[in-house]
């Protein structure tokens, strides 16, 4: 694992909680807006916003109501730099915003999003589910990162509530209309393109990849499953994502030491999916539903890594553009209690959860909670994503 | 059917070829680009364009390059009607440029492109040969229009060429990675949505649809069928999908008289999808392979309405956007030479098809060039969406 860097907190003039997500070795970017200004590219620190603008830094490209014009400059690292410069140089507090006077916004306009399956421990467990009597893992599922095209105009920032979806499903035998009743979530990290490309060479992804958030993709399993064969998920995945606000730079990760070797491969995949550099990110993850923490697993042992998924997406000669978003599938580690999933966390359930007020949850019920969190690193390096999370509200 | 109106070419002070996809009773939107000039909007007329900006028409809304504007506006029929009045009335050849000064770009700025599969007919030969100890059609086929996100950004304008993708797929029973040996095309008619919404009553559908075009789903079966299960077609699919350039609106497929009944639907469904107004569209359709007209069908029959796509599509609460597109699927009548892909005509591959120069085809050839076409009424209410073509060029 790579050394990581570290920026004490109190080296800088601002106060920043101690074990905030947000510290001087992170800076990740967000837009914000407040009243009587336009919306606005800002870096997060502690509790509070970086106003990059107002501070000079690029205003060209951070008084912008989205990230990509910074992103496709090829020059978030440097903006990045320069906030942390205001903030390790002399006190200018004209610069920084309380989180509670703006509103979070999303923070990219997402161009194409596309939904991976790279973790074994969920294709495994949802092979063995729906295909009791075949092999748990379809024949391509080692050899190619499994992937298919999501909504992009679903994709909502933390804390927008979810309308449960209604549709179609199989329901005691037959086929009709009604509010989902098997409403998941799956816990997943999402990746943000910055720079264009196509035929992207594995090794050269982080060249590519501007940062990461985490990401919910809200599921009805019961329309999923009716309407899945033969084009895949539809109604069943379309109605929400949601992502944190926080784009946490290649950057921030590499610093905090989170580039790690990923899980050896076998088969050993195609030549344009091998690569030399160590792309999985050691992650920690969890789940919260209401006050319950109930998953709690790991990134770094994820099959596939960012970086060949990247290079899967376009070896056939498509492009990826700017504010491309891209998800990892639904991370699931061994044990029971590393699911990221609740049709894993309750195998389908058969096995209710247990809730801190003693109640038992099998899917998501109108007025639950979800809250996802992630870090990496510890001490004065650790890094973190701050929570990605929505609220059920009842069908219409 | 609908009574068409007619609108004689010889009514205009400008010279439209008689048999035109463009007559006075069309007037599709699109952009062009020209030497020194920025990017913008017009209206196609014969073979040239009506500059709407010079003609005083919106140019606000106008001088743009994309239609997401107009269209969200709601300005759209109103435009076309100031355009045909501008046709119609003292001549104004300052207003109209040649089509051969111009380039033509993609006309619309898109968000999520869905693509669904909507013909009984594709879907049941697709069924046969694929699983041909089953049923031909699964069991919800015949309840909802089965559809599937694509990739946006891999959207291109006619003209454009295709390079041939290369991908894993199993070749000689490995798993090998290469140029894709079975290249094929899909005839399918694209809906450009206007106005943004969710929920959508299907018998508003035509409020919310500005226009259609006509689209190549470009697929590499071999890619494709190693990838889909059990997620859906990916990189088979996005390296490219061709729209033919002219957006023809909604009130010139009315006024053409296009509107009429669809098939009668056995089982009846679901309420959202039960329409009271005719949403079919009696299309001509064909597709030509080099000099050879290799297909010629209808779109009348399509089991599912692009009424029923939307409706469907927004059911579970998602939205749609201005800008976003929707595919039909491919079109295929019962007839052998009524089938809208290769992998059907050849049925796959074992009857090769005979071009007009002695050559046969199985799959696409580098070289090959597609051109889709399809019009609509007859005599002076006729109208076309001109070619929607790209050539095949070798891979990398």
């Amino acid at each position: 694992m790579a050394v990581s860097i570290t920026y004490p907190s109190s080296s800088s003039w601002w106060q920043i909680p101690v074990g905030s997500d947000f510290s001087l070795a992170n800076l990740p970017f967000g837009v914000v807006a407040r009243p009587g200004h336009e919306a606005m590219v800002v870096v997060r620190v502690g509790d509070s916003v970086v106003d990059l603008a107002a501070a000079g830094i690029e205003p060209e490209l951070t008084a912008a109501p989205a990230l990509n014009q910074l992103m496709a400059s090829g020059r978030g690292p440097a903006v990045r730099l320069a906030a942390r410069d205001v903030l390790l140089g002399p006190p200018r507090p004209e610069v920084i915003v309380p989180l509670a006077d703006v509103t979070v916004l999303l923070p990219i306009d997402i161009g194409d999003y596309v939904d991976f399956y790279a973790s074994e421990q969920h294709a495994t467990n949802l092979g063995k589910m729906f295909r009791p009597d075949g092999d748990a893992l379809l024949p391509n599922w080692k050899h190619l990162p499994v992937g298919y095209h999501g909504r992009a105009g679903s994709v909502v920032v933390s804390g927008t509530d979810v309308v449960r979806p209604s549709g179609l499903a199989l329901r005691d035998g037959e086929v009709r209309f009604g509010p989902s009743t098997l409403l998941d979530i799956e816990l997943e990290v999402g990746f943000v393109v910055g720079r264009p490309g196509n035929r992207i060479d594995v090794d050269h992804a982080d060249q590519y990849v501007f940062g990461a958030v985490l990401l919910n993709d809200w599921s009805a399993r019961d329309i999923q499953s009716f309407e899945y064969q033969p084009l895949g998920p539809h109604l069943g995945k379309s109605f929400a994502t949601t992502i944190s606000p926080w784009v946490v730079t290649i950057e921030a990760l590499r610093e905090a030491g989170t580039f790690c070797s990923p899980p050896a491969q076998d088969p050993i995949p195609a030549d344009y999916l091998r690569a030399e550099q160590p792309w999985a990110l050691n992650l920690d993850l969890e789940v919260h539903m209401n006050d319950t923490m109930i998953s709690s697993t790991s990134f770094r042992e994820m099959y596939w890594t960012f970086a060949q998924m990247l290079a899967h997406m376009t070896v056939n000669g498509a492009s990826v553009r700017t504010g491309d978003l891209f998800g990892s599938g639904t991370v699931s580690g061994a044990a029971a209690n590393q699911r990221g999933s609740l049709i894993e966390l309750t195998w389908r359930g058969t096995e209710p959860l247990t809730l801190a007020d003693g109640s038992t949850r099998t899917f998501l019920q109108d007025g639950d909670t979800i809250v996802l969190r992630g870090s990496a690193g510890s001490g004065s390096s650790r890094i973190g994503f701050g929570d990605c999370t929505g609220t059920i509200l009842p069908a219409p």
